[in-house]
């Protein structure tokens, strides 16, 4: 009674937790009913197909994620320092998946990005969405840190703030191609180039005074 | 006689196009015969296995990109310029497949390393060869742009190199998502930005000794 009350929730964490290592083509119904033990025959009872459950799976895995989001951005101390505490802790994820399963799986929502954005217009529509919250969240945060003079005013835009997370997809990319999170270790010193902070060192409050301290 | 002698060639031509929009996991040796043109019962002669076919599919794929990257960045002109048009043609080919497909496919090695890092260890070991050839082409270029005193000496490593190039990935991500190559209009600021280059105009030949024209 209790296992049937959660069954929906057992399939949408199987698919999040299995789709995070394996493709969404490699996984079939039977392989994710099983792991979320759940009857194959029921499966059609909560959702219509494998792409339906695939967007509660995003769904899921965004819900909590935001939550980091929201509550490393939305901290106190200077906007700089909550951005960094922020794509610090995405490292840790990776970093921390590495020494449980052995493999750096990646970001959920990049890895079904590449292999269904051409396939399933649903899936591509609602990942579009997801990632436009990601840059919105990282555009207050840029408003605030211009507003403490740490980055130029006219780095402040959704334009910067998608190159920002494109960069960590990108190094995500090269954790995962490399099998090594240490990659990630360069994401802070280049996400400054790309704020153009670093002529804005964090204890600047002037805008725009300092000389070119970082590379001179 | 002729299409026999050929039938290799065209089932690595056939699954390097098909990968591009679609993923590995949802390829058949059946479907990829019946593109190439080639009886089933005779793919085994020539690859022992779909992951087999693949890394020639990623070696065929590169060696063809290999030439344009090395065209582009060996030319005659400033290095900046150089890596610009390099860019600028990465920029193309995702337009161009928007134009012809509808679709804005992306990169097949970004694609497969996010599909099958975790699931192919062979292929992911050829994924990362390449992707530190790019990674070499690009550092080249670099210690060219830091002679002709365009960029500060420090960011001329393959660090930076690995940070343009991942930068590179993330945004042909983010067109996938949009499915509007567009996005990569924002390339190369951002990349000028994560070389230092911003105060570097390629017209400067003393290094180090601008203000920082472009950020006050």
């Amino acid at each position: 009674m209790g296992r049937t009350s959660t069954a929906r929730e057992r399939l949408i964490d199987a698919t999040g937790e299995l789709m995070r290592s394996r493709s969404y083509s490699s996984l079939g119904v039977a392989e994710i009913c099983a792991k979320a033990e759940v009857k194959k025959g029921s499966f059609y009872h909560f959702f219509e197909s494998k792409q339906a459950l695939t967007i509660e799976a995003i769904n899921a895995y965004w819900e909590a994620e935001r939550g980091c989001w929201t509550a490393e951005l939305a901290a106190t101390g200077p906007a700089l320092d909550r951005l960094r505490r922020l794509l610090d802790t995405m490292a840790q994820l990776q970093r921390r998946m590495k020494e449980t399963s052995g493999t750096v799986d990646g970001c959920l929502l990049g890895n079904l990005t590449l292999e269904l954005s051409t396939q399933e217009p649903a899936v591509r529509a609602r990942l579009e969405e997801v990632f436009d919250e990601q840059i919105a969240l990282v555009v207050g945060t840029l408003n605030d840190a211009a507003d403490e003079g740490t980055i130029p005013r006219e780095r402040a835009t959704a334009t910067t703030a998608r190159a920002v997370v494109a960069h960590l997809e990108g190094l995500v990319m090269f954790a995962k191609v490399k099998n090594d999170p240490a990659v990630l270790d360069e994401l802070w010193p280049h996400t400054l180039l790309l704020l153009g902070a670093a002529d804005h060192p964090p204890d600047a409050r002037t805008p725009h005074s300092q000389p070119t301290a970082q590379l001179d």
